[in-house]
C-alpha cells in the first residue's frame, strides 16, 4: 500500500541499507583481507560509519514516520512487519543514552584485549575488573531499554527478539534433564577418537573442495564467496553478496568440511531472503537462534548424516587422493560424530555441546539476577563443568576464560546456540515428514528439495514474524526439546548400538 | 600551530578521511572480490557514501573554517598547505552545481555501457551521442569551476592541479618533435618480437612470484596487498593499507612482472606518505602525473633495465622452472624492451607510448577549443595515427574506441601519462646523479637506496607543493623533455646498436 508515510520512508531505508552494506563489507574485509597495519584506520572508519548509521536510525523524523505507520491499519502485512521491526530498532537506538553506547563500545574494545592476555596467562584476576565493568554496563543497558519480566529479558532480546527468560529457562531445564542421562549412555559407549581423517592438505586445496561442496548443496557462488579465516563467520554484505568464511583445522579435514556446512547454513539463509524486500529491515532472520538453526541443520542433520557421508567420501577421495586411503563411509560417519567429554565448547560434539551452553546460561542468569559475583565466576565455572560435563578444567584458559563473548559484551548470546539446536532438530524432523524423507537424494548429493522447503518455510519469511511465531507457523506447535532428543537417540543409538531407557 | 580553527577542523578531516577509506575499500572490493550479483547494491552503496562525503566537503561550516585558515599567517607550512588543498577541494565541491554533478555521473555510467558495446561492434555512431553529451557537460563543468587561460585548463586541473594547458602543450610539441626521429631510427632497427617469455604459468604461481618481487623492492606486505585483476590499479585504502592489483597477460610473463613493477611504483608512493599527516588531505600525490612518475620509474627505468634483468632472471627460473629454458638476461632485456608500431596504447612500448598520448591530447584540445566535432573524431583519429605512428587502424575497436577514458568523462587525464613519463626520467636521472649510480645494487635486487631517495625527495612531500613546484625543488630546474630523450637514446642505442643524429 503506497501510503504517504511509506513513500517518505523509502529513501531513509535505502540509506540505512547502503550504510549497513558498507559497514558489513568493512568488517568482512578486516577479518579476511586487510593487511595488519590497516587496523587502526579501519577501526575508526567502521566506527564513523556506525555513528552515521546510528544518527540516521535515531533521527526524530524517522521516529515520526514510524509512529504514523504504527497507527495505519491500511498497511499490508509486509509493511506492518516493517513498521514493527523499525519501531524496535528505533527504540533501541534512542532509548540507550549515547554515553552508555560509547562506554560499552569502549569497554568492549579494552576488555577484549585484556581477555586475550588473561586467557593466554590463565589469569582471571587480570580480566575481572573489565568483566565487572561489562556486566555493570550491560545491566544499565537492559534498564535503559526496559523489561517486564526480569532484567535478563533485555539482554536476551538483543539477540533473540521477543524471547522471554522464563520460557527459555524452562526449555533449558527440560533439555538438560532429558539430555544428561542420554549423553551419559552415549559417552560410556563411545570409544577413543578415530583419527582416520587427521590429514591437513594444502589450504588452497581445501578451499577449492569446500567451494565446490557448498555450491553443490545450493550456495550461489555468483552471489557470494567462501574464504578461509581463523574465526569463521558468515555475513550478508547485501543482496547478491553473501560471504562465508570457514575454519581449517590442521588436525582434521572433517572439521573443515563441517565448518563449510555450518557457515553454508547461515549463508543459504541470507541468500534466501526475498528479492523484493531487499531494502527492508525484515530481510533478515528474526533472531540469532533462528539463524543458528540453519547452520546447525546443515552442519549436523545433513552434514553429519550417514547418507551425506556416502555422498561426500568419494569426492573427498577424488580431490585429496591417496591421503584418505581405504576409509569407508562408516569411518567418516563415525569420525564426524565422535562423542567425548571435552573442556572446550567450540570443539564439543553435538551431544555434549548444549551442556556447555547450559552452564553459560546458568552463569549469565546468576550474574544478571545478582546471585553471583564476577569474582566468584571461576569457582562457579569449575563446579558447573563438574556438574554438567563431569570434568574440571586444569586452568582458566580451558575454563572460564575460553570464550570471547563476555569480553565483547555479548551477554545474552549463548542461549541462542541452544535455541538454534532445538529449532534445527524440529525443522529437520518436520521437513522429513513433509517431504516423505530425502535420504536417497542426499546420498547422491542432491539437497534441492530440502533447500526448497527451507526457502519456502523459513528463508523467504525473513523477519515477518518473531522466531517463536515463525516456528509455530511451520511446526504447528510450540518449540520443544523432543525432536532434538529423538534425533540424538536415533543417531547415536544406531552408531553405538545402544538403547536408551 | 594549534589555532582554534585548526583544532575545530580536525574532527572534520577525520570524518572525511574515514569516509574516503570506506569509499576506497568498496571500490577495491568491487573490482577484486565482489561476487557479480552484488553489483547493484554496491553501486548504490558507493554512491550513498560519495554523497555523504560530498555533503561533508561542501558543508558551509567547513568553508568558514577554511576562510579563517586562509587568512592566518601564524600557520606552519604543513597547515598552510592543508588550507590551500582544502580550499581547492571545497571550491570544487561547491562551485559545480549538484545537478551537473549528477548529470555527469549519470552520463558516465550510461556512456561507459554504450562504449563497451560500441567498441565490441566497432560502431562509433552508437557511441557518438553519448560522447557528445560527455564533452558538452565537461565543458559546462570547466566553466562552472572557472579558468583563466583556456577552458581545457579546468579539465586538466581535475587531474593535474595547477598545470596550465599552454605549458603542457609546449612540452608535448617539443617532445613529439624530438621523439619522432629518434623513434623512427629505433623502429627501423628493431626486429620481430622475441617470444622467449610467452609462457603462462598458473595464476597463483605468478601471484606468489609477484608478491615476493614487490616485497623485495620495498613494498611492505604488512601494510598492503597485491592481487590479480583484469584492469590493474593501485589504491591507498588508508594508512597501512595500500592495495595494488596487477594484470596477468596469458601471452607474456614479462607483462605480468611489468604490471607488478608499475603498480608497485604507485603503491610505494602511497606507502611513503608521512605517518603524521595521515588525516590531512596533503597525504596524497600533488597530481596524477606525479603519481604516474613513480609507476613509470619503477616499471621502465628500474624494471626494464639491464641490471634488473640480471637480478630477476635467476629468480624467474627458480620459481617457474624449466619453462624458461636457457634464456639469458640479454634475452629478457630485449624481450622487455621490444619496440614496435602498434595500434593499442596499453600495449605500446616505452618509445612509442607517448606518440599515442600525443594524439589523444591533440584531439581533446581540439574538442575543447571547438575546433573538432565529436562526429569528426574517427577521421581525426585515423589521420592522427597515420601522422604520429605511421599506421592506420582497420576498425574503430582498435582505433578511436579503444580507451575507456572518454566514456567515463575522464577528459584531461591522458596528458598526465606523458607528464608522468617526463617526471620519471628527470627524477631517475637526478637520483642516479645524487646517489652516484646504483646499477650494482639493482643487479643484486637491492633498490633500497633508490627507494630511500624517492621517499625523501618525493613521497614524504605529499601534496605540500604542486607537482611543478615539487619537481623544481628536487631537480633545481623546470621539467623538460631532455632527460626522457636522453634515456631513450641511451637505452635503445645500446640495445640496437644504433646512434642518433
Amino acid at each position: 500500500v503506497a501510503t504517504d508515510a511509506w513513500q517518505r520512508l523509502q529513501p531513509k531505508l535505502t540509506e540505512l541499507a547502503d550504510l549497513s552494506s558498507a559497514i558489513g563489507l568493512l568488517g568482512w574485509d578486516e577479518h579476511v583481507m586487510m593487511p595488519p597495519k590497516g587496523s587502526e584506520r579501519r577501526a575508526r572508519s567502521s566506527s564513523t560509519l556506525q555513528t552515521l548509521y546510528h544518527s540516521r536510525l535515531s533521527d526524530p523524523e524517522l521516529g515520526t514516520l514510524i509512529d504514523e505507520l504504527q497507527g495505519d491499519t491500511s498497511l499490508d502485512d509486509v509493511q506492518a512487519a516493517t513498521a514493527r521491526v523499525l519501531k524496535r530498532e528505533y527504540d533501541r537506538a534512542t532509548k540507550i543514552p549515547k554515553e552508555l553506547v560509547r562506554a560499552i563500545a569502549e569497554v568492549s574494545t579494552r576488555a577484549f584485549h585484556v581477555w586475550q592476555q588473561a586467557k593466554e596467562e590463565s589469569d582471571f584476576q587480570l580480566f575481572e575488573p573489565q568483566l565487572e565493568e561489562v556486566v555493570r554496563l550491560k545491566k544499565e543497558e537492559a534498564d535503559a531499554i526496559g523489561w517486564e519480566g526480569e532484567r535478563y529479558d533485555a539482554a536476551l532480546d538483543n539477540f533473540e527478539p521477543d524471547a522471554k527468560t522464563v520460557e527459555v529457562e524452562a526449555l533449558f531445564t527440560q533439555l538438560l534433564e532429558e539430555l544428561q542421562p542420554v549423553a551419559a549412555t552415549i559417552l560410556d559407549a563411545a570409544g577413543p577418537r578415530p583419527d582416520l581423517f587427521s590429514i591437513n592438505p594444502e589450504p588452497d586445496k581445501q578451499l577449492t573442495f569446500c567451494r565446490w561442496l557448498v555450491a553443490r548443496i545450493g550456495f550461489d557462488m555468483e552471489a557470494g564467496r567462501l574464504d578461509l579465516t581463523s574465526h569463521p563467520f558468515s555475513i550478508g554484505v547485501g543482496p547478491g553478496d553473501v560471504r562465508q568464511t570457514i575454519w581449517r583445522n590442521p588436525a582434521s579435514l572433517i572439521d573443515t568440511v563441517s565448518s563449510a556446512m555450518h557457515e553454508s547454513g547461515h549463508a543459504l539463509y541470507d541468500q534466501g531472503m526475498p528479492e523484493e524486500w531487499r531494502d527492508l529491515p525484515i530481510a533478515d532472520a528474526p533472531s540469532m537462534g533462528m539463524h543458528e538453526s540453519q547452520s546447525r541443520l546443515w552442519e549436523n542433520h545433513v552434514g553429519r548424516s550417514r547418507p551425506f557421508a556416502e555422498f561426500v567420501l568419494p569426492h573427498l577421495k577424488e580431490h585429496f587422493g591417496t591421503e584418505l586411503g581405504m576409509t569407508t563411509p562408516e569411518d567418516l560417519h563415525r569420525g564426524a560424530n565422535h562423542v567425548e567429554r571435552t573442556l572446550i565448547r567450540t570443539q564439543a560434539d553435538e551431544v555434549t555441546y548444549n551442556l556447555h551452553i547450559g552452564l553459560r546460561f546458568e552463569l549469565e542468569l546468576a550474574l544478571f539476577r545478582d546471585e553471583l559475583k564476577v569474582a566468584d565466576l571461576p569457582d562457579a565455572w569449575d563446579a558447573g563443568m563438574e556438574k554438567h560435563l563431569g570434568i574440571r578444567p586444569a586452568n582458566h584458559t580451558e575454563g572460564v576464560l575460553q570464550d570471547m563473548h563476555w569480553s565483547t559484551a555479548y551477554l545474552g548470546y549463548f542461549p541462542t546456540y541452544t535455541l538454534g539446536t532445538l529449532y534445527a532438530a524440529a525443522l529437520f524432523e518436520k521437513a522429513q515428514a513433509d517431504l516423505g524423507g530425502f535420504d536417497d537424494e542426499v546420498r547422491k548429493g542432491d539437497c534441492s528439495r530440502l533447500l526448497g522447503w527451507l526457502r519456502d518455510k523459513v528463508h523467504s519469511q525473513g523477519w515477518k514474524y518473531s522466531a517463536a511465531d515463525l516456528s509455530r507457523n511451520i511446526l504447528g506447535e510450540e518449540l520443544s526439546v523432543a525432536p532434538f532428543i529423538r534425533h540424538i537417540k536415533t543417531r547415536y543409538g544406531e552408531l553405538y548400538g545402544v538403547s536408551f531407557g
